[in-house]
């Protein structure tokens, strides 16, 4: 799939890269769309769980790094600019990967409501929005531009999503 | 294009559908992803002019608003999804989708450079990383989530970036 997207995908490969009889795929999954959705579960269960270093700021650099590490991975990066472009065009990735990210983001937005018990956030801040704006820009790069995100993207990222978030626009 | 894809446009099916043999149309773009640079390259040159309102604040949020009006446009959303997903596994679609953004955000450039002459955002800040700042959000939510986007989301987008330029993150 990192290879050649989901529409390259083919159960039965899958079926003589993994050795076992094509049935056996077939029967599991049925479709490739259906294999991507258990990736995606199994990564979002799998994936490193967040941050708690005693600031919102250590804790959102934390975010920021494991994104630019996830998308930066050789083999990572690959894999989830196929499975955005499938979910382009396709209703069961789509939902498939919607819900990874809100997984993730359900998994690192306690960062930002301890750093409100903290007063390190202001009071309302909408924690799983303040965690999708430290991943956006670093998103946005990966899929509109050729450029390779580098650490100092990821601070930034961070740091952007910290003043968004002193200035109180994550506020319901 | 916007309706199956860029693996589902066949340059037949744009002859058929422009009235005109397809002989022309193989002889003028040879691929479907030739045809598409060409399409990119029109819309960047006709897109709307940058703002200038006079404020910093009123040109972002002019910037965002049309990012919303783009991605949320019945047309318009679609083939962008189409062409961001083509481009995750085709280098010319790449590297003309880099192009058109790389235009539009040197249009949009002189927003900033206006503001840091009048003193309404710190000297040398990047223009071209702070108005990419503004469609990150949109586009991570458009490309990650099947929540459509609303006036808010351009509204907070723009207000992001403000407050993160005043911050002083752009500065190289």
């Amino acid at each position: 799939m990192a290879a050649s997207g989901l529409s390259g995908l083919d159960l039965t490969d899958v079926a003589v890269r993994a050795g076992v009889g094509k049935t056996t795929v077939y029967r599991r999954w049925g479709s490739a769309a259906n294999l991507v959705t258990d990736l995606l579960s199994e990564m979002a269960a799998e994936s490193s769980p967040r941050s708690d270093t005693g600031s919102l700021s250590g804790d959102l650099h934390a975010n920021a790094a494991l994104v630019y590490r996830t998308l930066s991975d050789e083999r990572q990066g690959p894999l989830f600019k196929a499975m955005i472009a499938a979910a382009t065009c396709d209703r069961v990735t789509a939902s498939a990967l919607e819900h990874f990210y809100d997984t993730r983001v359900a998994e690192w937005a306690p960062c930002v409501t301890d750093a409100i018990s903290r007063g390190d956030a202001p009071e309302g801040t909408n924690s799983e929005s303040a965690i999708r704006q430290v991943s956006a820009p670093l998103y946005y790069q990966f899929l509109t531009t050729t450029k390779r995100l580098t650490p100092a993207d990821a601070e930034r990222a961070a740091d952007a999503a910290l003043a968004a978030i002193a200035a109180g626009l994550f506020r319901n």
